[in-house]
């Protein structure tokens, strides 16, 4: 079976992924992860196929059970008739596409299930790479007709907490007894929680982790009425224990959302974020043939030598860039 | 006092900073730091002045005495003679410019030393102004005559770790006992240290650490007869235990870098970041302008409707600024 390299037949696949093939979403999100020469054709094919998906977000510290809620939040909404695709993303990986090893073993309940479509995304240390592939890969599995898409991110760094942030509803997991959790929210995780979750709540410290949390929470700015207040809720997900009730709280938060227009403004904010990160790609890319073409170089030999200062030197590439001057 | 804005007058404050004057020096960061209209002239009026200095990155996580380690090294370079500039990066600080407080009363020793400019920086939470102004920051005290520049950022972020990557000598702190130092250590400040320093090396535990980290430099790649093999130097900073070997380690890899075109070579890598970054920034403001404009506003409106991909809308976004098609 060693074939050569195929070039993808991709109106096919489209059509394909849209009947939910797997293989089918599997081959396109790995042409989007690549940045094959299809992706522009891909995303083209894609688009008047998608908005329909609603994103939902899962971050926290390791540790804090994100796993295991987001294959309880599967079975959930499986058992509503929903189909769900997963996308986890993790930074830390050293595994480039394909799924990770554990959360295989955790998802494995889902593994048989036509209405499932796990996916896991490494971000090979490039976390311009990750901002980039991920919402095109949530545009992959909207075409596909997942209803619900869960994006898992390991909430530790700035590009993780975007990634959240840009869902349509973002959950915020902690557990009790880690610091961590903590200390993670105060760095900015706490402002993009939508729906917080103190997940393992039946051991020592749950109450403190909630009351702690509630307090941090009311600490914000006071709310108008009207304002969405985010929910804390407990859950054993090992055992499906309030998971209902963080799926209530998911639809509570997308029935508030369409209500007032924030759906569509947040979805919005969500494209205008990946316009721009790929017109900077673009940009980038420009100024990065200017290196192959030892310009950058020649410039920062003089910047060295104090013979240019920085900022002229950029004007100068920005010229290159732009065809200016 | 409360007099109006004054527009600062360049060239004699350039002037002044040459001589060492510590209110120019602030002026001159200040103005670089606030992206003053004026930031373009100060930079051309350095440019000849620079290239002087040699640039020593610190990091490390909280808690290993960066600061404390900076304050004996600049004792130690003062007993030498040598004129010193201590940059303090602090991405966590909520105070915008001027000294923290901490810093203060740990570098109080100097605070009367006319040989010695201090200066921390904090973030505003906007990494990319950290990446930027940081070098723009070195060049002012590089230009003011500091012969040595101590650059201290906490080793926690990847644009911190960035910054003490573009030092001419990067120093990595460690303290006995903290998992996180050898965790942040395997996160990539590893590849990133000349001189490794275990501070605290009178606590239990730091034969463990040093033994730990020589075992984690040791699985690197293999060296080349002449390459630079990081030492590990224990210190007890609070009694300037072992500052002057951390010294002649900083003597000893800047002779290496020098004999081998080392330095003239990160010196223009430092540069050519520099010029790129700048260069992003230019064109990221471009883009800006186009928001401001609502184009950006109106593709994200037609991908978020699914009417156009966001591919197709980063070309209509690049042709605006690049004035192509």
């Amino acid at each position: 079976m060693a074939a050569g390299y195929q070039v993808p037949d991709v109106p096919a696949l489209v059509d394909q992924a849209r009947e939910g093939r797997p293989r089918a979403v599997a081959r396109l999100i790995s042409l989007v992860e690549s940045g094959a020469p299809q992706l522009r054709e891909v995303m083209a094919a894609l688009a008047p196929l998608t908005g329909n998906a609603y994103v939902v977000g899962l971050t926290g510290s390791p540790g804090v059970g994100k796993s295991t809620t987001t294959s309880a939040l599967v079975t959930a909404y499986r058992r509503a008739g929903r189909r769900v695709g997963v996308l986890a993303v993790d930074p830390s990986s050293p595994f480039s596409g394909g799924a990770l090893l554990g959360d295989r073993i955790r998802m494995s309940d889902h593994a048989s299930d036509p209405g499932v479509y796990i996916r896991s995304m490494a971000t090979r240390g490039h976390l311009g790479g990750l901002a980039w592939a991920a919402p095109q890969a949530v545009r992959v599995l909207d075409a596909a007709g997942c209803e619900v898409i869960l994006v898992e991110t390991v909430g530790v760094g700035q590009s993780e907490v975007e990634i959240a942030a840009q869902a349509d509803t973002s959950v915020v997991l902690l557990a009790p007894g880690m610091g961590d959790g903590i200390q993670a929210a105060k760095a900015g995780i706490l402002e993009i929680g939508d729906v917080f979750v103190v997940n393992k709540a039946d051991r020592d410290g749950a109450d403190a982790t909630v009351r702690e949390l509630g307090h941090m929470l009311g600490l914000g700015e006071a709310r108008r009425p009207g304002d969405w207040r985010p929910p804390v809720v407990r859950t054993v997900a090992a055992r499906a224990e309030g998971v209902d009730e963080v799926v209530a709280a998911l639809e509570k938060h997308r029935a508030w959302m369409e209500e007032r227009g924030v759906l569509a403004d947040r979805r919005r904010r969500r494209a205008a974020g990946e316009v721009e990160t790929i017109a900077l790609t673009a940009l980038r890319a420009r100024i990065g043939d200017l290196r192959g073409d030892q310009r950058l170089g020649a410039l920062a030999e003089r910047v060295a030598r104090g013979e240019l200062d920085p900022y002229a030197a950029a004007d100068d590439l920005v010229a290159g860039v732009t065809g200016g001057a």
